[in-house]
């Protein structure tokens, strides 16, 4: 389709049709064939980028509303447009000095299977590649960050003590109990299904792990885990799960709060209780966003590689081919569908 | 009344004489005349004290209730003994080394006319007394090194920040609000009255104030003080306070959690709803008790009392006189009754 100089080919996009309100539905998306131009405007200092593999991640629910803040942390995507989020990328042509034709690169792109982008600032080349590619949106992205960033920064653990990680088996609790095991601290964690569970005590390491969807009573739960309470709470879920925690916390403990999956879609969030526990127990309750601890990332890389070389720590993914599949594997997330970090391959490289 | 070589004299007394459960109540207290032996045992180690001010302090009412907590962090009064407190005291009998007769102390001390204490650990030496000696159950005593600890230590205040505090009229607010506007911070307080506010603004140094009964919803009367938003909030009351709160905080903004009053007597403690605010926004919430901070006390002495000399940072008392009094002094205390710090006179030196 060589028009020109040009080079438009089609380009399959996931859209935003409709705001979210109340729980999140696959027909708030759609998937729709445009067209896109692959050669781009010279001096335009943008990259094209064809996309391999896209990370579906919590927050994304809150930029599928039409979010009416005073303050700019978050923006709403665009109705009628491609939605966005971390994916790894293939540079297939480039106007901007810092990236060539051929590079590895990942950051915020497009739901699609080429994006433009002229916000270059956002990525990072992928220098190591005897790793899986799609680790990039995962362990070795956003997620990885996320955990190292919450945990070591936020939660200062020390060697012993006890920690709680909800929502354990996603892309950053899975992480987040094995940097505990790492730290000599006993670790347990919560998902809501029996094969997370498996998945926690069998592959990812964890002392102990339990389906909080067959608890009755969630204090009585953590009262059986940690007889000698909580240190450190790595926190994924909010509302119910923290006001048992914050009946469980032990002297001077910490709580990052990394997100709060189970309120996200409740028009109104349910109410937390027990926080007078913050004071009698002089508990820090932090919350954070990678995007102050980016320039950890060389650091973190660091430390993980070798370890996921040597098989010392791993990382369970749950890929879907396809960007079709897109949808269905977003809107999964907030039922719990998937078993570790998902990801939707756009394209193998 | 002396018997061989004893010296019994009438003790009036403040005991708990049910435990608290809902509001508290002037009731579930009782004044009484015990007795007491002035001569204590040789080489017992402890001392025997007049007391002359009395602390009314928030948290005494958990202790005035029936804790079943795992944890000890916090020990229930004993039915039918004395309740205790922080207060002012002279020695005028010592069996241990560190104090002589004629001392004057405070510390944790019971409320009846004397006591005789063995747990002389806790206890301060006063050693400036060109202050009001009353002082020392507040600006100079517990709540002050909690204002200075929690403002400087746990909120670490920059020059032109927004600080709210609530119940800013009570012990410690008073003195938050003047701290605040040392650091060059713009500050505002919530207090319960027509004239709590006008002591803020027209005394305390208050750039804003306002009465929370007042207002129908929080959040706009928040809007109003802080449109550009709060950067540390001194948390004094807790529940819709603090929700309110939450939605109005800035970037990176602090909240030091010294109490929640609001909560401390109902069943069962409103539920908070905007905590997901804590990640947007990368909040730190602290709770602190200010047993921890005690070794800042000396340093807090230097700061303040030449600023006492000097008029630059004033307290605000509120008195009643005899230990008959006590009782509906403290259970005044979450009627919100006193206007300023709440001192029982027990005896004048």
């Amino acid at each position: 389709m060589a028009n020109g100089g040009d080079e438009v080919v089609s380009n399959k996009q996931v859209i935003l049709k409709e705001y979210v309100s109340g729980s999140p539905k696959e027909s708030n998306l759609q998937v729709r064939i445009s067209s896109i131009n692959l050669k781009i405007p010279q001096g335009c200092n943008g990259i094209l980028v064809k996309n391999l593999y896209l990370s579906c991640d919590p927050y994304m629910i809150t930029r599928m509303k039409n979010l009416q803040l005073k303050q700019d942390y978050v923006h709403s995507f665009l109705l009628g447009s491609p939605i966005s989020g971390y994916g790894v990328a293939k540079v297939i042509e480039s106007e901007h000095p810092n990236f060539k034709k051929g590079d590895l690169i990942w950051g915020m792109t497009g739901w699609e299977e080429y994006s433009f982008i002229t916000a270059t600032e956002t990525f990072f080349k992928i220098q190591d590649k005897d790793v899986p590619l799609s680790y990039y949106t995962g362990i070795l992205g956003m997620p990885g960050v996320s955990a190292y960033a919450g945990f070591y920064e936020i939660c200062s653990p020390k060697k012993g003590e006890y920690v709680f990680v909800s929502a354990a088996s996603g892309a950053v609790g899975q992480l987040v109990g094995q940097f505990a095991k790492l730290s000599g601290c006993y670790v347990v964690g919560s998902a809501g299904s029996k094969e997370k569970v498996d998945l926690l005590k069998n592959k990812l390491g964890f002392d102990e792990a339990f389906n909080y969807k067959e608890e009755q009573d969630l204090n009585a739960a953590l009262q059986r885990y940690f007889p000698e309470g909580i240190d450190i709470y790595f926190e994924n879920v909010g509302g119910k799960m923290l006001d048992a925690v914050l009946l469980n916390m032990r002297l001077r403990g910490r709580i990052a709060v990394c997100g709060m999956i189970s309120q996200y879609n409740l028009d109104q969030p349910e109410g937390v209780h027990y926080l007078s526990n913050i004071i009698l127990k002089r508990i820090r309750m932090e919350g954070f966003m990678v995007f102050d601890h980016y320039h950890l990332y060389p650091k973190y890389l660091e430390m993980i590689l070798p370890r996921i070389r040597q098989g010392k720590i791993v990382y369970v993914e749950d890929k879907d081919e396809g960007l079709e599949s897109g949808p269905a594997a977003l809107i999964g997330l907030f039922a719990g569908c998937n078993q570790g970090k998902k990801v939707v391959v756009v394209a193998h490289e």
